[in-house]
């Protein structure tokens, strides 16, 4: 962990040498995990020769998790520019700061702190280095991938016509958390929450949130408008479960489809498509080929298949990517989106998620998450693919 | 519910105009929820004679989610300046905004938008308004703190020698679910993540963590330090479950306690000590009883039996409160804690948590919440208050 966590450290500080940014101050959680091992409260506070870890609460914990040596309690912000200049003899001018995540509030008291600082944002800086893992990363993936597999394994056996998909979603959570899942799935940005969300039954699958996606689902109430409801499930209904699991705070995200009894011809012939999108994406993928072209690519079998209604969103509401970097956050570049010509690069991990969605009837599709070889892809989420129709 | 919205809505323009704020955008999620009643994507905009809701995704659930008249579209930012002249024929000079969630990002673009604007803290006033519970809102918390009533049932039905943490978790989580429970427990603030987390056996409950409380937990891994961990659960061990519930968006929190065969003697005075102290501030608190005074006499029942060494946590890391509101977040004013010199007014909520941790062997505690009424507390949580021995 050690050789990992210093690498990262490397790799952020010739970046922000290239960036003109003298020193970062690393906050958001996840950030700091990734960049420490440590989830604790407090900051990083990092410079060319400086690596200190400042922790409000848990110091002790903070040591034992992190490689990093210099653990400094603090417990309050305003002893930060004491800290940090007896650590290092000055005060940085120009300072990384997670522009996407840090609140206003925050920012002006760090404008107070740091009187003759200048704030550039660090967050595309992180983000950028977190789209490669490394070998150790894609094996928390495997794991979290692994745990997904028992889940989907778990459908069949719970699955019972007049259960309301909340309690569906509980069972599944069950079997995520026996197996080391941490309950919540990371979503990175201000007023984004996510989770493993996704159990939808016939309409709840095509009815639409506040998320870019291409199902919402009625959630339990409007102060929680997606996801599993207290709906019950009926025979005859498209299933889509789009389950995300965790390892080590590593996310996999996977979606299957079921039904009680079989489900109407045009709904299976729909969920077949999604599987031949996603096959020729997959088949086009390596190393090199832009985001975009993969987007692309998967609107072309669209519309050869002629699904151009239904795929990705009803009209109006489509959901404008196909497929996300996921990794500590579910929401991680690169994106398999319009307007992102930039190229796969070796050891990026992507979920793919091809899906229709019928207005009144329901949703189907297919996602796995996938590592980005010189080969092409390898898929982190093996669950079987395959329509699983249950006896009523 | 319309009028219940229109009166909070009417009530934050009262506070606004006191405090010279011309309009306010509100943009954090649970805000926004209370303020119209849907929490799809986007903002209010509010001054003294416009009320617009600005919705990005998705209107058509906005509008039928919410009693508010102008449901306006739209798909960026850019168009906000456009939209407000138009409806209001000009654009405010004094906005209200949520310093202490909008991120810095955010806070850019806007100051952008409205060139000529003033930026001034909306949080304070929106939190002080949502300190006391409407009876609508109380009912709400009541079928909170029922589900809570339910999944402590469970305990005993499934408590077993040898079981993780995180299963005990997921088998309780699967119950409040099954209820309607939304799975998160959501708290106010950047890097805040909450949910229904603690459970926790023997030294598990005396790990702190990053969060300021008594208590946190080893969790599933470094990437997620709080709450239940893959920890198997032994005899005669203290487990200390605070589990969080929630209907329609509001939160009851509660904590009881549990072992499997006998608790040692000195952890069972421990809670009977708790329960104590509870009593004893519960017995002070009415409206106009300052929360500092109950925070006081927490202590000084704590102080006469003897348990000052363990009460809120070990030396040196004692959390700062024995109580806190809660509503739609889990971490609202009023604060029953140091400083927080204001008195207890009716309709307020708050969850009272005296707690004690022994190093290495770990934590036992009661907590309710409760209702201010003009003849003092009314607990909205019901489940049996005893600490519960389970044969093994």
């Amino acid at each position: 962990m050690k050789e990992e966590i210093f690498g990262r450290i490397a790799a952020l500080r010739d970046r922000m040498e290239a960036e003109g940014i003298e020193a970062a101050l690393v906050f958001q959680k996840v950030d700091l995990f990734y960049l420490t091992g440590t989830m604790q409260d407090g900051l990083l506070y990092l410079d060319p020769s400086h690596e200190l870890l400042l922790i409000r609460r848990h110091p002790p914990r903070a040591q034992e998790e992190s490689p990093l040596e210099l653990v400094l309690p603090y417990s309050s912000l305003k002893e930060l520019p004491d800290l940090i200049r007896g650590h290092t003899g000055r005060l940085p001018e120009v300072i990384g700061l997670e522009m996407d995540v840090v609140p206003v509030g925050l920012f002006r008291r760090l404008q107070g702190l740091f009187p003759a600082g200048t704030f550039k944002d660090l967050s595309p800086l992180i983000l950028h280095l977190r789209r490669r893992k490394s070998p150790w990363e894609v094996a928390m993936m495997e794991r979290a991938g692994e745990i997904g597999r028992r889940v989907y394994e778990e459908v069949p056996r719970v699955l019972r016509e007049g259960m309301t998909e909340l309690e569906l979603a509980g069972k599944l959570l069950l079997v995520a958390m026996a197996h080391g899942h941490q309950e919540y799935i990371r979503m990175r940005g201000f007023n984004a929450e996510a989770h493993s969300w996704h159990v939808l039954s016939g309409p709840s699958g095509a009815v639409l949130s506040s998320i870019d996606a291409p199902m919402g689902g009625l959630g339990p109430s409007p102060a929680y408008p997606m996801g599993a409801s207290p709906k019950r499930i009926g025979r005859h209904e498209p299933i889509l479960i789009d389950f995300g699991t965790s390892y080590w705070g590593y996310q996999a995200d996977e979606t299957r489809c079921f039904s009680i009894g079989r489900l109407p011809q045009r709904l299976k012939d729909a969920f077949s498509a999604t599987r031949e999108i996603l096959a020729e994406v997959v088949a086009l993928a390596r190393p090199g080929v832009s985001c975009q072209r993969l987007f692309e690519r998967g609107w072309e079998v669209t519309r050869r298949l002629g699904y151009e209604n239904y795929f990705m969103g009803p009209e109006g509401y489509k959901t404008r990517f196909i497929g996300h970097g996921i990794g500590l956050e579910i929401n991680e570049p690169p994106f398999i989106a319009e307007g992102h010509d930039y190229p796969l690069e070796e050891g990026m991990t992507v979920a793919l998620e091809p899906k229709m969605v019928f207005p009144g009837e329901g949703a189907v599709g297919i996602e796995n998450t996938y590592l980005v070889t010189q080969r092409g892809l390898r898929s982190l989420t093996p669950a079987p693919e395959d329509l699983i129709e249950v006896s009523p």
